[in-house]
């Protein structure tokens, strides 16, 4: 059996729960907050949530949980079988996370949990976000998918971090950054019309109050 | 035939030149700087090195670049091949590139380039240093490689990073960061007596010079 470790707040546990369920495939959940405890620390090294226990190991990183899950199991594939079309799905989903979602989340401390991020910061993040916007607009079909015909990891990713960075650039910077890329905001809607975007959504906004009682007290 | 599109001081660069020596690969050179004008754009969408050229597609992003080497071609793997050992070396590659070399590189400029970053951006990377080198000694082996008894990606990114970290640590903070871990200067002194080593190093003292010409004229 798989279990995910992790909280439903977190939009990178939603990425593999979302891969999960696109999948078809069983999993258990186990609760999950990100912390530098020793007993935290065992199992996810930094200290960070997802992580996917399978065959008594626990792994974590994000795209390393879907691309374990796509070698080892049935249902249908977020990445392409040809070598060199799948380096390319890789490619996206490495753009997404380095040059979107993480430049993006130095700044949720401001923008999601009442807390104040420096102009330094801003001011990198701002730059950061509309280079790493055209860049993905350089290589991102949109139509049908992100990556052209198929679902694949690079959704999955684009769907849990384009809206957050879309976020922290409308109101950080009043920049529409999606507008910077024409076809991903019609996109990032049609992923979430999807099943299984849909029920992710529901649990995170369950679990979303908690969260941020937990966020802005401090960790 | 593959070609490597960068300049031999970068170290990412220097990551796929020592794979594909490891390797036994043929290949041929073509010199590539970082750049965001549109005719480097349209190779790397992030204007970064290396690039790797093959059947007519450009690949960026070292990692992507060494799985999609080793799923295609013959030569000794840097991946083991059951899919869960194989998923714990990308999390391994992954935490060296996320956790050592990407904070560290935010100081480059002022170590290596003659410049200066501010002091939050030092603090910052010096707590991510520390918490970085920690969580990678939570995971690795060290003996006689990274990640146990074979060569992997993760000592080819341990390789190119773990000398710019702990020059960083070392100049900025006073900290001897391999210390931290302890068996990671050992295995950084084998991987550097490797052939491969010795043949990229010899080309990026050469190429050096010129590369901190480029640099510290701005870019």
């Amino acid at each position: 059996m798989l279990t995910l470790h992790g909280f439903d707040a977190s939009n990178y546990v939603n990425m593999v729960k979302f891969a999960l369920r696109e999948k078809g495939l069983e999993f258990e959940q186990a609760t999950l907050y990100p912390s530098q405890e020793d007993a935290v620390l065992s199992v996810s090294p930094m200290g960070k949530v997802p992580v996917l226990e399978t065959g008594g190991v626990f792994l974590s990183e994000t795209n390393v949980i879907l691309e374990y899950l796509d070698e080892t199991t049935e249902g249908p594939a977020l990445y392409p079988a040809d070598p060199l079309e799948k380096a390319q799905v890789k490619q996206l989903v490495k753009h997404i996370e380095l040059y979107l979602e993480l430049p993006a989340r130095r700044c949720y401390p401001e923008v999601f949990f009442g807390g104040q991020v420096s102009d330094e910061t801003k001011e990198q993040t701002r730059e950061a976000l509309l280079k790493g916007i055209r860049a993905l607009a350089r290589k991102a079909r949109w139509q049908p998918f992100l990556a052209g015909d198929r679902l694949t990891a690079a959704d999955v990713f684009f769907l849990y971090s384009a809206d957050l960075a879309k976020a922290v650039a409308g109101k950080l910077f009043g920049i529409d950054l999606l507008a910077e890329a024409p076809g991903s905001a019609e996109l990032l809607a049609r992923l979430n019309e999807r099943d299984s975007a849909k029920s992710v959504a529901a649990e995170r906004d369950l679990a979303m109050e908690k969260f941020l009682k937990y966020a802005r007290g401090g960790k």
